[in-house]
């Protein structure tokens, strides 16, 4: 057999033309959302005054098992897509193991992560509503470069929310932003009444992606050719992110592999979400049985550490409840960690599925993050976002477990993005000045004292 | 005929595997290098004590029409090419030019240019020299970063005298050569004779290629088991980096396309070098006649307003003198510039082939390349170093003549890298605080009065 190419892509023609919905596949569906005035079950039209019409109507789609990606968006994404499937020969050689590893490349576009994927379609149906501007909230900076770049694609005016510690952190992904167009306020501010009062009780806090949505949610609703966007989490998100894991399933098809597990970091959920989609669609079908497995940081452990329950999506609580694993809505993960991945919540797809045994998850200190981060850098020659490090660490614990068993197991894991931006996070890294928070039983009681008392 | 693709890749197996000697076709030959010592043209073991042996050979062969790429240096390509050939339909659109503009991207790794190209060959060929480390000197970063990955990839120590200005501009890409495991001093530093001596006479000095090039020599000529490497200007450069026109000219000719003008930006002359290789064949050879168009900054406009003259090629004068068009080897261009292409010098390939009427130069000022910038980044949705700008000034003018002239022209450009590093820069403009500086005439004398009397 002809040795496997280091990068395989699919070619324009052969890019998946519809988008994958994993629910209408799911045997049960996630507790329905509620809306935070009445606590009843929330209706498609509860959420226009949030969200584009169509996203309201694909968040709440439990059936249709397939959406045609519109004509625009196909348009934009061959700006940017299709992303390599890469065999990670040098990383498989360092390790010294039988496993064959595969990465999906999701960072090679100015963005510099796979959001750019769900950002092409919430611009895009925006404009197709004839709205005029959006609003979000950005954490790492990535979700608001992604947002960014679509909207100036599909003209439409952007400000974006940015979680003071990393606008602090990141003034060039300010920069970026800003060059696209956009508008950029760090949160929380004093543009916004939630903002003015999470300011009131602690002046110095460096924000969280909760506190931003509150901020982005309360500024949309002021406009009526506004609306707001949300790069995680969502339904929506993991829809249109789909295109990630149906991508990597046709590229693995070339190539004759079917991966044994598929292994992303998970904030959100919008990357392992839209990863794993394909695969998970095999599991529910009995088709095949491949692990999926999320990687979240000890710092911020929704999945490993959280409580299943109804929790506002953001800080503010002005959004409807979600059922899903949280920290509480008031959860803050400690300034000092580095990447994204910093929400509360967890998307209640991934969730339920977590739930119901169809995904394992692991939690890994900062350090070791990075460490394999520079591990990863040094033999890929690619430099990792400090997100999809998690999944290299997942990935490289996996492929040493194949040293030991001598198993030459095929593993599939998310490159999210790149990192050109989280240099300050690597420079502490290799200045030995990074610490590795972990909120005690104490910390996360906080947050769990906060749920609203509707379980 | 169906549409041209946004994308054009070569598969791993079309990548060429041989590069080009475009001096194999050239009529005349630029003049011979000199001994600094003597002033007698140089031979090639002259030059064993700063490159490493088998460069040196390169350096001076003006009759072996391809090189095999070594398996090894082809193994490593494979990690970051092929690179894409990519159509700009929304630049086209937003010009309403009936041009078809192509541009060959280099941008997508981790060093984020043109410059790994040859980095691949200079650390691959030390290896097999048994060498054990290698200096260098880089400028706006890309170079220092590309050469820090490769020498990581072989297993090389590096050291990089990093242009002061740069140094403190771009904390970040000093953190991303650290990561790769190279060591960073800022130039012009007090480690070395050349360095002290510079520093005595302008202890505020912002520094110039010129003289990290001088202090990256000296350091390297202590340590028998130590070279020097340079990044552009050399033949050898040029060679390696002929792969990226290879490859855009076989992509090309996969969508049946061949270029009326291929246009680069021009510093040291590598990716221009490199891009317009077997198109400059094709114009020696008789078999076609694209126009070749060097862009160049107005700061420093070796081509456009530099005498073809003999100069060091440092400015501490230790190295070997080239025939080449020069502003001087004491010219220093203003702080203020922001990206690359500060070289007071030019590749005396390019040079003479300029000098011989085979090539076009502009030059212009850096508002109107952070202009073509901006435009590019919103329709293009990359965010192009400074250095690729110039290329983007360029074939945006030659699209506007012939939106003018109703031709459909086929543009190539090389878009040689991506500016995440450089938001300094982008916030300048976008802030409208860039400043334009054009050399005087009087500032230009005083280059010229420097030059060595050999000529």
């Amino acid at each position: 057999m002809a040795k496997v190419p280091y990068k395989t892509y699919l070619t324009e023609e052969e890019m998946p033309k519809q988008w994958y919905n994993v629910r209408a596949d799911m045997k049960e569906q996630h507790d329905p959302m509620l809306n935070p005035g009445t606590l009843q079950p929330l209706k498609t039209e509860d959420l226009y005054p949030i969200f584009c019409e169509e996203l309201c109507k694909q968040e709440m789609d439990t059936t249709t098992r397939y959406f045609d990606i519109p004509e625009e968006v196909l348009d934009y994404y061959r700006t940017f897509r299709p992303s390599p499937l890469i065999r990670a020969y040098h990383l498989e050689k360092a390790l010294d193991t039988p496993a064959k590893i595969y990465f999906k490349f999701e960072g090679n576009n100015t963005s510099g992560s796979h959001k750019l994927n769900a950002a092409a379609a919430m611009a895009y149906y925006a404009k197709e509503q004839g709205l005029s501007s959006l609003t979000t909230e950005t954490g790492a900076g990535q979700w608001g470069t992604a947002l960014a770049m679509a909207c100036s694609h599909f003209g439409l005016d952007l400000t974006v929310f940015m979680v003071k510690v990393s606008f602090n952190q990141k003034p060039f992904r300010k920069a970026v932003m800003e060059t696209f167009g956009s508008k950029i306020i760090p949160s929380p501010s004093d543009t916004t009444e939630v903002g003015r009062a999470i300011l009131a009780k602690d002046p110095n806090t460096g924000g969280s992606l909760g506190c931003a949505i509150s901020e982005a949610i309360e500024l949309s609703m002021k406009d009526g050719k506004c609306r707001y966007a949300l790069g995680s989490v969502l339904n929506q998100v993991l829809l249109s992110q789909s295109i990630i894991g149906l991508e990597s399933k046709l590229a693995m098809e070339k190539i004759d592999e079917y991966p044994d597990m598929v292994i992303g970091c998970a904030g959100g959920g919008s990357n392992l979400g839209g990863l794993m989609a394909p695969f998970m669609q095999d599991k529910l079908t009995g088709k095949a049985n491949p692990r999926i497995i999320a990687v979240e940081p000890a710092s911020c452990p929704s999945l490993t550490r959280g409580k299943y329950a109804y929790d506002f999506c953001d800080t503010g609580r002005i959004t409807p409840l979600a059922k899903m694993y949280t920290l509480g809505s008031d959860f803050i993960p400690s300034a000092n960690h580095a990447g994204g991945l910093r929400y509360h919540g967890m998307s209640p797809i991934l969730a339920k599925l977590y739930h119901d045994g169809y995904m394992e998850a692991i939690s890994v200190e900062q350090n070791k993050v990075f460490e394999s981060a520079v591990m990863f850098a040094k033999k890929e020659q690619i430099l990792p976002a400090p997100e999809s490090a998690h999944a290299i660490y997942g990935a490289i614990q996996e492929a040493l477990k194949c040293k030991e068993s001598g198993e030459a197991k095929t593993i599939l894991f998310g490159l999210t993005g790149t990192g050109y931006f989280d240099m300050n996070a690597y420079m502490q890294y290799l200045e030995g000045t990074m610490t590795d928070y972990v909120p005690s039983e104490a910390d996360l009681q906080q947050g769990f004292d906060g749920l609203p008392n509707v379980n």
